[in-house]
């Protein structure tokens, strides 16, 4: 069946925020038009245009979750209490986790580069979140728990720059999300050489 | 002095495609025009096509500059000889510090997804470089010097996006590319967290 003979259920903002995500993920936004969401979701634009006031208005709605997936992960209980270095192992298990599990949200939020108002406060909500890991890596080397000659700023970009680069190759049905995340923590954690005696 | 006043060498094709990968790295291959290009240059578009047949042709050209210093790495004596750890660490080294090097290049090659000719060539010469690393880190593995709860391309491929992120934000003047690629080292081999005792 497609789309034009089977029946589905309407559209609402949300399931249409999903189609436009998917189609911003796989063309770029820039690249992706109004005409390619009203394809992929087999209605017309103007019934896209009865939901939503256009593409910049589905980016930010995009963004807003992603974001919003990320500062929730920042308020867990694991990522506020206990010693620095477990809470960040916490943080990088569950970023790593949530971009597998909202690939297009975090692929769209992951190009964006502040083009337009809802992508640079976007950018800056990403900036914010960096900075409290960065000193959340500050704090474990305070602590002795992280090696003292990385940058914790450099150390936060490298970490987030591995966990984000799987929205560049994953597709569900080949590796586990489980198996992905646990790697990235590994690697940032311990690196890949085996541990000797 | 701006391009129209201060007197220039004439462009010749490998100046001019310094130019054309400045601005597809800033705005996106495909969000960049001959106009863009023609501007950046300070010359006319016609005076463009006496040296090149069109945009793809720049494509082409930068994108075999990014490879052909990724292939040169593993060909590097240190990347051929010796105990597969020791190969993997130079690679990784010398394949973060050309990405620094050679910034638009990569940029561009990293964000190529096989939309033409040239990028499905480009996307096929990087999996080739993919393959050979992750057959070097199954070495390693068989060494005993590389975890062996890893899968050998998950790790490459974790290791490379880790490195490739650094064209997202790194600029000249901040930390030196020295100190960057030491740290994606420190972390791909040995990861953040101290050694104890």
């Amino acid at each position: 069946m497609t789309a034009l003979d089977a029946p589905r259920k309407p559209y609402d903002i949300d399931s249409l925020t999903d189609v436009a995500l998917r189609v911003f993920a796989e063309r770029g936004y820039d690249g992706a038009s109004m005409d390619d969401v009203a394809r992929a979701a087999g209605i017309t634009k103007a019934s896209i245009y009865h939901h939503v006031s256009g593409k910049e208005a589905l980016l930010e709605r995009g963004l807003g979750r992603a974001l919003d997936a990320l500062f929730a992960i920042i308020e867990e209980p694991e990522a506020r209490e206990g010693r620095a270095i477990e809470r960040l192992r916490h943080i990088v298990a569950r970023v790593a986790e949530t971009t597998l599990q909202l690939l297009p949200e975090l692929t769209v939020l992951f190009r964006v580069h502040g083009a337009s108002k809802s992508e640079r406060e976007a950018v800056e909500r990403r900036r914010a979140f960096d900075r409290h890991v960065t000193e959340i890596i500050a704090g474990a080397q305070r602590d002795g728990d992280v090696r003292r000659d990385l940058d914790p700023r450099l150390a936060s970009r490298l970490i987030f720059g591995m966990s984000n680069s799987v929205v560049e190759w994953y597709r569900s049905g080949t590796l586990s999300r489980e198996t992905i995340a646990r790697a990235v923590v590994a690697i940032a954690f311990e690196g890949i050489a085996a541990r000797r005696g």
